[in-house]
Formats: structure tokens, C-alpha cells, sequence
């Protein structure tokens, strides 16, 4: 870790310790609302040349980061590059968003599957990743990521994204052990490929638990926590010093049970009230995002507000980093982004608990 | 209110009163599961035709409990009634759920909105009802419902469900006040039509607050809570006898804001785990649902665990009603409904807590 700790306000942040302004990126914030990026995405013909092609995922991982006074970076990828390394071939319908060619229909494919890590198949990423370093300044960390076991199922699994990855969820009743089986293959997966990002580069994991909200209460420590920790403690291991953040999304009314997550960070999707979440997780852990993306959509006067709620909500606390609750939305006015960013610097540079 | 109270354990649960056994009914309990549904369905030609259709609608209401043990019927209808009769045009898309031919594209045409409750042309759902009343038994309450007003407007607003409801959420922030408008509006005609509903015979009213979840925490009470309270509200002062049942789909973490909600009952989603609804909620409001309706898929060894372990959960509560956390999806089997249904009354009945 060659970066510069007294000017990362990002990594102060996970580390709990104050700083001159509070950290923050946005989820997507390498994406279509952006024209610099339309414009290498229509010259790259598919979103999936774009993501292969080391110069051009490197490009466009930057970009926002050249407009605007980001905290971090983020590695410009999918959350599903790994089931797409196994064979499944991730596609993009459009208007749909992504699914496989070739899911598992059945537990008995999952017999069939290769359970090698397919290192050579993913070779594109740190490749990406040290490009991107090349050009980053030193004081920008860069967040590698996946998708969590239980996400990375939910879309392997029959048909997807289809009735709310019904198919899935229905293997928590019928097929549990293959199941749990397939969830335990993936983090050992992931947890491998975190560590390839980690040698090349990245500063700060992330693990993007995104549809862990569909999960009945029931079932939701033992396959989305239950899996997910097991990625995050082989992260731990690995190398200590390098902080995870859960993206906990849906996490809802189950906060309390991610108390003892091995991450050091939780991100927080907009639903949940940012009081309720501070209350409950700031002793265990870091927080990271909420802001409603839809409020991108408003004035800058009511962007300002959002902040300074919370902000003001947060004012307690030594390491928030400000993100939204999900990703960026394609058709946002990118001036509005660059206001958002600017409002957290100055608003809390202002808020004088945080000053150095 | 003429059914027999003694032998009615749905109102005696809704009253907060034990019973010889849980009362239990499912979402969707008429459906497609249901061959013979799907019989009717077809000689319909189309859901429209079924739904506005006074006698079919009413023989498919009654079709469930000709086969099960259910304790309550739910009248066969749509959330979206009402928008349908403002002129929106009600559709199905194969596949893709429901959708509005004339949906409202911005807060311009809201002041075009006709302003009357449209009486007239929902005359077929008190048809229906008490075609449904004639040939229920009284021992067994109707459920009468409409969709929330923020359930309404996220389906009226814009493309409606694509881009989960991004058009809806969108004027949260553009236009805040055009969307109290609207809310407040349908809360009026809400009410208006959920009185016809109890005049024509209903004994019970729901609303369904399907896509409150959507909501940002920071937004959920004003848009969501607040136009279902004053629903709510004119349905007490209108007859106080008349339970009402929220269904507070994605309430998440924002459980203890339903507190002070003017409703005799909460309806669950299968996210929220039980015991922590019941510590937050049982001393204002009697708790409905919960179970994941993907435990069907399961064995019916399965199904009676997942029965044993809410009504455990629940055994101090003594107005506890059993449903699914969600509808009954389209292709489970029908005897593991009657199955479920059958083990909810024998593992209550046993439950000496809750014997007469």
C-alpha cells in the first residue's frame, strides 16, 4: 500500500477515523449517464466488449474521476463475471437486464459443473485493474467487486431474473443441500477471485449482495450471511489491512443480524431509515450509502437538503461515506452528479467534527 | 353483521380474541394454481372479461373454498380498479403483469383528471359481491380491497412498473406536490369505493400497499403511510366495526412507523422476520401473513415445519392470522394447499393456548 493515508479520506473513513470531508462515491458511477462513456460504449458495439477489453473497461473505469471530485474509484465490471468465467455466458437482453445462456436447470448440473477456479477465463480483470492503477492518482483507492454467492445463484439458477428469480427461491425448498452446495462453490470463488483483484491492485472489496432482500427471514443468515462471510473471512485472512464493504440491499428489517458480518463496512439501500441503521450497526461497522437515487432527478436546492440530512444524521459518526442506495440511473443530468459530489465536500468540510 | 361470531375465527383473531384454532387464508387464493381457474379463465377469454364479469367473478371467488378449509374468502378483483374507472384502460401484458393504456405522463394532466368518484363503472364489483354473499356461508368473512393510493400512483404514473416504478419515484422529487395531489385524491375515491364494498356485503377491507418498499425511508411516511391513513381513518368513522388489513409489503425496517397506523391489522411480507414484527408490533395492531409462498414448492414434511415454527413464534399472540408473505405463485400444486391449510388448523387447534 504505497497511498498516501493523510489525503484518503475514503480509506480514513473505513478505517473510523475522522477527516477533512466526508468520502464519497456512487454506485455505477462509471456508466450511461455519462456522454464520455455512451460514447466508448457505442464505439465498443456491446457492453460485454467493453468489459473484456482491458484499455476500454480501464477507460471508462476513470472517466467519472476526470469530471468529477470522486473520493474512489471503482473497477469498471459486472457483478457476474465469475458464473460467465464457468460457462454459463452472460448476456444482456435489452430492456431486461442480464441472464445466462446456459443456467443450471437442475441440482444435477451442478454435478456436471467445472469446480476449478477459472483464473485463465478472468484474466481481462487484473488486467483492467492494473492499467487503471497506472493512471489513478495514488490518494484515489480503487474498489474491486463481485457479486455475492447468493446473488451470483439467483441469476444461475433457471430462469434468472424471471418472477423475481422464482427459480432460486424455490431451491431453498426443494433442493437446499445442492443449494447451499452451489453457494459454497461460489464463495470459494469469489474469495479467490477478491484476491486476484487485491494482487493486482484494488484497494477495498465490495460484495454486492443485491437481491439478498428476497430471501424470507427464515432463510436469510444461512444463505446470504452464512455464504457471504465465508468470502469475507478469506478476505480477512488473506490480508488484513484491506477493508470489504456488504452491500446489503433489502437487508430491511434484518439490520441487526449483519452485526457480526466480517466486513468492515455495510452499505445501506435507501429504504432503510439512516438513524435506524446508525443505530443499530455503528458499533460493528462503517456505513456507506442511502441517498435515494431518484433524488438526482430534483433540483439542486433539494440535493443540497438530502445531504444535509444526512449528513446532520451522521454527524456523529467518524467513518461515513456518502453513496446512494443503488446505482446511478442512466438518465440522469450529469451536472447534477457533479453538484451532489460537491455538496457532500463542502457541507461537511463545514461540519467542524470532522475537520482534521 | 349477521354471521355467527362464536364459529368465525378470522374476526375473533381480528378482534384479538383466541379461537378454536389460527385462521388461515392465502393472497391469491383464487388463481391460477387452481385448475379449475384456469378452466373458467379460459372460457373467459380474458382476466378483464373475468373480473368484470359479476357472476364469473363471483364463482371464482367461491372456488377455493369449495376445495379447502379456508376461513376467509378475498373477492376476485384487481388492485387497479379504480384507476381503470378514472379511464386509465386497465391491461395485461403476457408475462409482464399489468399496465394502463392512458397512464398519466405528467402533473399537466392531473389537472384533466375528472375529479368524480366513478361510480357507474365499477357497479360490477357490488354486483359481484353480493352475488358472493348470497352463497357464502356466514361463518366465513369476505375481503374486500383495493390497491393503497401509493400503490395506485406508482401503476398510474408514467411507464408505470418498467424501470421498478422509476416514473413514480421520479416525482418525489420533481413534483412533490402534484404527487400529494394525486395520493390524496385516490385516498378520497380509495375510500369511496372500499364503503361500497362493505354496503354491498364485504366484512373485512384490505389494502394492499404493495410497492411501499419502493419508497426511500426518508419519503415512506408522508407518501405511503399518510394517504393509507386517511383511507384508513374514513373507514373507521364510517363503520368502526369494519376491521381493516394493511398490507405493508417492504415496510422492511420501517416497522415501527406502522404503530399509529389506523388499521386493526398488518399484513406481513415474508422479509420481515415474525419475531421481531411481534416485539414491534403486537400491543398496537393483531399481525397477518409471513409465510414464503415458495415454501409450497417444498415437501409437505417442509410445509408443516414452516407451519409449526410461525405458529410457535406466535403462540403468546392471540389474534395471529396464518397467510403467505405474497401470493400463491401460479404453478404450485394444489393439494400442498390444502395441505398447508389443514396443518394450520390441526397444529393451532393443538395449541392448547388458543382452544375455546
Amino acid at each position: 500500500m504505497t497511498a498516501t493515508e493523510s489525503t484518503d479520506v475514503m480509506r480514513l473513513a473505513l478505517a473510523g477515523k475522522p477527516a477533512s470531508h466526508r468520502p464519497v462515491w456512487l454506485m455505477r458511477q462509471a456508466g450511461r449517464y455519462l456522454p464520455e462513456y455512451r460514447d466508448i460504449r457505442s464505439r465498443a458495439g456491446s457492453f460485454l466488449t467493453l468489459l473484456k477489453t482491458p484499455e476500454l473497461a480501464a477507460k471508462v473505469t476513470l472517466q467519472p474521476l476526470s469530471r468529477f471530485d470522486l473520493d474512489a474509484a471503482i473497477l469498471f465490471s459486472d457483478i457476474l463475471t465469475i458464473p460467465d468465467a464457468l460457462g454459463l455466458e452472460l448476456d444482456f437482453a435489452p430492456g431486461e437486464g442480464p441472464w445466462f445462456r446456459h443456467p443450471i436447470e437442475n441440482p444435477g448440473d451442478l454435478a456436471r459443473m467445472d469446480r476449478e477456479f477459472p483464473d485463465a477465463r478472468l484474466d481481462y480483470v487484473p488486467a483492467t485493474i492494473e492499467r487503471i492503477r497506472r493512471e489513478l492518482p495514488r490518494n484515489k483507492p480503487l474498489i474491486g467487486f463481485s457479486g455475492s454467492p447468493w446473488t451470483l445463484a439467483c441469476y444461475m439458477i433457471g430462469q434468472g431474473r424471471a418472477r423475481e428469480f422464482g427459480d432460486a427461491c424455490r431451491w431453498l425448498y426443494t433442493s437446499p443441500e445442492s443449494l447451499n452446495e452451489l453457494l459454497l462453490l461460489l464463495a470459494e470463488h469469489i474469495a479467490n477471485y477478491l484476491i486476484r483483484q487485491i494482487e493486482a491492485g484494488v484497494d477495498i472489496v465490495m460484495l454486492f449482495d443485491s437481491w439478498g432482500g428476497l430471501l424470507p427471514a427464515s432463510r436469510y443468515r444461512e444463505f446470504s450471511l452464512g455464504p457471504a462471510s465465508v468470502v469475507l473471512e478469506r478476505i480477512r485472512t488473506y490480508q488484513p489491512e484491506i477493508p470489504s464493504i456488504f452491500f446489503a440491499r433489502g437487508a430491511g428489517s434484518r439490520l441487526e443480524w449483519l452485526r457480526d458480518l466480517p466486513a468492515r463496512c455495510l452499505g445501506l439501500d435507501s429504504a432503510v431509515p439512516l438513524g435506524q441503521a446508525r443505530a443499530c450497526l455503528s458499533g460493528s461497522h462503517v456505513l456507506q450509502g442511502n441517498l435515494d437515487p431518484s433524488a438526482l432527478y430534483g433540483s439542486t436546492e433539494n440535493i443540497r437538503a438530502e445531504v444535509c440530512r444526512m449528513l446532520n444524521e451522521m454527524k456523529e459518526e467518524s467513518g461515513y461515506i456518502v453513496n446512494l442506495g443503488h446505482g446511478i440511473p442512466p438518465d440522469v443530468d450529469c451536472e447534477k452528479v457533479g453538484f451532489l459530489i460537491d455538496s457532500v465536500h463542502e457541507e461537511s468540510s463545514q461540519r467542524s467534527k470532522h475537520r482534521c
